[in-house]
């Protein structure tokens, strides 16, 4: 019995209302009752360095927090304000679509915290990170 | 007397080099020796919550991350990889450009630490944060 | 004017309410309306390795929660739950009372985020960081 | 077949090294391949707020960063310097033994994070975080 409260397509419908989920070509993978994946699809513009052409750790920041977000949004109904993040970078991530996997950590009335490791298309660790979300105000 | 050893034409050259920081639109607005204040153009594509029209927190989270290794970068010639960042998030960030100011905190033969606060066009601090910066390979 | 609503005697007995406080020896240093400074002193069992006897990150740590704490307990009257906490560790602290100057960076109805840098006797950075504050229950 | 390289013995008896670890009354429960465990012993002078009596959060994370750097020590043959943390508080923890188990999510020749989550006497998570240190100089 999950405690989900969002199927797959409505979550899945839900990330991609927003634009810049979309310019990160983001597509739901898997929704369970304890785990969210998220895949990115790599494009040219999301790269930092030109010459060893890994990508920008803000895209690898904006996944995590964004991954952790719909894990929160999957038993709330909705995404929440994101109150901070912190994301450590393990590998670069050089070309390649990437795949993260997001879990909650503790939902609370008030604040939720969910956490995310980013894999390369290898199954590299190459990022993870956690996130407190604002859960106060989700219709519930 | 100045300890940057990037003059302002350099460094703007460098934070353009990234393919990721010209989709931001950034551009260099101040080089002094205790800040670096970097401008974001607004795109409609950062939007996060179509409904509120807010900028997406990745994207926060990248403009608090490259001005930030930014101000290292004046100290020691190049941008530094990122070992880790958090972001705080104040006020949503409301469609419009954006300006971030950076300082370093600590620069060590190793790591360095510096910090970002972001504004928006009206002064507001919408998000400020910080990151860890691996300064042993940098050039010097 | 100050915006502070508690004056120093008052700030420094709540301060040593707390049975932690008063066993870092902490004490108030300066009250004023950007910064709060809190002395803490230092004492054996504060120590992590007992050959390079620096100061445990833990203790640092608290003094760092506790004096961002304090500084938006200034604005609110009483100090306020930690939601969550970041700290950088600079250079290792040796024995001796250390200086805590923190400041509020953002002040909500409902979080705050304050943040610390911590000083050893010689003036130097040894450790520096921010929490987020849950404001919404405090008395006002 | 583990990884480790210290076996618990060892492990218990640097940890105990530290004065403020023998303050907090730290003890090894359990080490395995993938997970430490280490308990904490309450004592009266870890409260915060005297009415409330919780235990301080500098404690708690206090008992994080020791948890992670012990998982990461495990591997390594020595306890590392950490170069910072983050502590995310869940619930308030009243008076009472905790238990932190921590694990290692990324262990490079240059920096490792591991993370800890902290539990009461009724096994309810009370603070999770995790850290960064600086695994370059340890002897393997």
């Amino acid at each position: 019995m999950s405690d989900n409260v969002m199927n797959a397509s409505d979550l899945e419908a839900r990330l991609l209302e927003a634009p810049f989920n979309r310019w990160m070509g983001l597509s739901l993978l898997i929704l369970a009752d304890d785990v969210v994946e998220i895949g990115l699809t790599w494009r040219e513009e999301m790269v930092s360095n030109p010459h060893l052409r890994v990508v920008h750790g803000g895209v690898l920041g904006a996944l995590i927090d964004t991954s952790a977000d719909f894990a929160v949004a999957a038993k709330l109904g909705e995404p929440v304000p994101t109150v901070d993040m912190r994301v450590d970078y393990h590998r670069p991530a050089t070309p390649g679509d990437l795949r993260a996997r997001a879990r909650v950590v503790r939902l609370g009335s008030t604040l939720a915290v969910a956490e995310t490791e980013v894999f390369d298309a290898d199954g590299r660790l190459v990022a993870s990170g956690r996130g407190t979300y604002f859960t106060a105000q989700a219709r519930r």
